[in-house]
């Protein structure tokens, strides 16, 4: 067969369709270095016997250490080691510097609070093109409930997990695309904020709260020293705004109080409500983190992060301190 | 050292820790069957010359074929074929009924709609254990930009991309755990639902609606026949709720009707504005799959359908015909 004109970016772009995890590799050079590389070729081989592999460019600076190695390991990183992985993908010294290295069963360095760790001997090396392929029996592994990182299409990224039976909310066969059906994302956002604050209500009806006060105390719980204006300039976007009847209702149950230059801010009652929202708000969520899984609410809620970016019309920073010259 | 004891079951489990993307590998058996399997053992090994390598259990059907096959194609399939993942992994036969194949460079099955697909020559095999290594010279690739099927922990799964800036929402360091913060799930579900609402608004105030009278009027055009009290059912968890004076005003507005039996339905005009609305909605998600890319929009959709079957308060069926006998 006649040899292809290969372009090597598109060659690399296709193989990044491949989502893998992100893992670090470490050995010890004969002269007693650790060495250490950021790698996402590694793969499952054989059960019985437990063996795996990764494979290397021949130009990386510590080839010699790995063909000299008789033990690496293998560390599959957590979604908190991203540092780590950036660090051990550069080829900067001192990569192990702050790491606090656990004993293994070898001389190659082990790095802990991974999702998985995989103590390997050496067993054969094969060439791959410009490549070497390390394949090692595993000694010993251990395994940590952590979100993996991923890597794909040359970007870090989290996983949602499919359950098996997927997920239907209604028992109806579904709508026509074209139709108001449960896959509408709007529809989703909605029930899923408001079943949220259903949950919320119970807690927050019992001081008789509509939801404009639920969030105005939220803003005064970040911000003090605001005018009626300001707290709506907060809300607006929830299509909710404070009324003076509202601003006296607040009063009369001590939640709010009005300072000398017309502005507002909680009584300790006031954020002692406010904070047990949160504390409730926080409870549902370590709620859902056990339903869902620690890795799953993580990933829903950086898409949230990133919807709401793409999403803003311009609110207010609520986390940014007021201007005093204002 | 010493043999270890080795438990298989918890080893495959800490190598799923390792995400992986999933595959389909195919080839041509002497006597002309096409054979192929699921694998998630797909790796890339070499640039220049481009190379890959994956790995088959020895007890496999199909390794008789795969030693005797001078081509194989690999498939790096895309979020749709996760029936077809399914098929391949299964030992049944005529895995490739249905299938549209192509014409690739040899004779091994090429299969329609991957995310990727590498046209390969086998290079060399290598022994692994139980499993064997094959090694490829990838021949010819294509790319679609479909999003990738995942593979994790023993389950599919669809992933959420982590730009590398980071997403921050405030501009200001983030506040204490225990604090009111940009972090808080029900806040980022809130905002993301109030920002989709905002952009959708500027479509439904033009008509002087409240938020009650767009759910009222999606509520209808999904069911038609319902009582006031039928339609407070559906839409009481949101927080809204309709009165005799929103019906009359919908009624002004010739949005709804009502008939003999005392129950409401859409008015030609009305299921023409409730259209409006859903149309609206698929804009703005439109925009949004733009935005963030499809893979991300569909891993979002999938985390809200599960947060909304675990959060579920019990909420009627929407979708679900009214049962006649009412």
């Amino acid at each position: 067969m006649a040899q292809q004109e290969f372009d090597t970016t598109a060659f690399r772009n296709a193989l990044g369709s491949f989502t893998t995890g992100v893992t670090i590799i470490t050995a010890t050079a004969p002269d007693g270095t650790p060495v250490g590389l950021t790698a996402n070729s590694f793969n499952s081989v054989s059960l019985d016997p437990p063996m795996v592999l990764w494979s290397l460019a021949k130009t990386s600076l510590s080839v010699e250490a790995f063909n000299e190695a008789k033990h690496w390991n293998v560390h599959v990183l957590s979604q908190e080691q991203q540092d780590l992985s950036n660090t051990f993908a550069s080829r900067g010294e001192n990569k192990f510097a702050g790491i606090d290295l656990e004993e293994g069963l070898s001389d190659a360095p082990l790095i802990p609070d991974c999702s998985a760790r995989f103590q390997c001997r050496n067993m054969v090396t094969h060439d791959g093109g410009d490549h070497l392929i390390y394949i090692g029996e595993v000694l010993n592994f251990d395994q940590q409930d952590l979100p993996p990182l991923v890597f794909q299409q040359g970007q870090y990224a989290m996983t949602a997990r499919k359950p098996w039976e997927g997920v239907e909310l209604s028992s109806e066969p579904k709508a026509p695309e074209c139709s108001y059906n449960e896959d509408l994302l709007g529809y989703l956002l909605g029930r899923s904020h408001f079943q949220m604050l259903f949950r919320m209500r119970k807690v927050f009806d019992e001081q008789a709260h509509e939801d404009s006060h639920f969030f105005a105390l939220s803003v005064l719980n970040i911000q003090a020293n605001l005018s009626l204006e300001e707290i709506n300039d907060y809300i607006e976007y929830t299509g909710h705004s404070l009324t003076d009847t509202d601003i006296e209702f607040l009063i009369s149950q001590e939640l709010i109080e009005k300072l000398d230059d017309e502005t507002y801010q909680l009584t300790a009652n006031g954020r002692e409500t406010s904070l047990l929202h949160i504390a409730q708000a926080k409870a549902i969520e370590e709620e859902l983190i056990r339903d869902l899984g620690q890795g799953d609410v993580m990933a829903l809620k950086l898409l949230l992060k990133r919807l709401i970016s793409k999403t803003d019309p311009g609110l207010p920073d609520l986390w940014k301190a007021k201007e005093t010259a204002k």
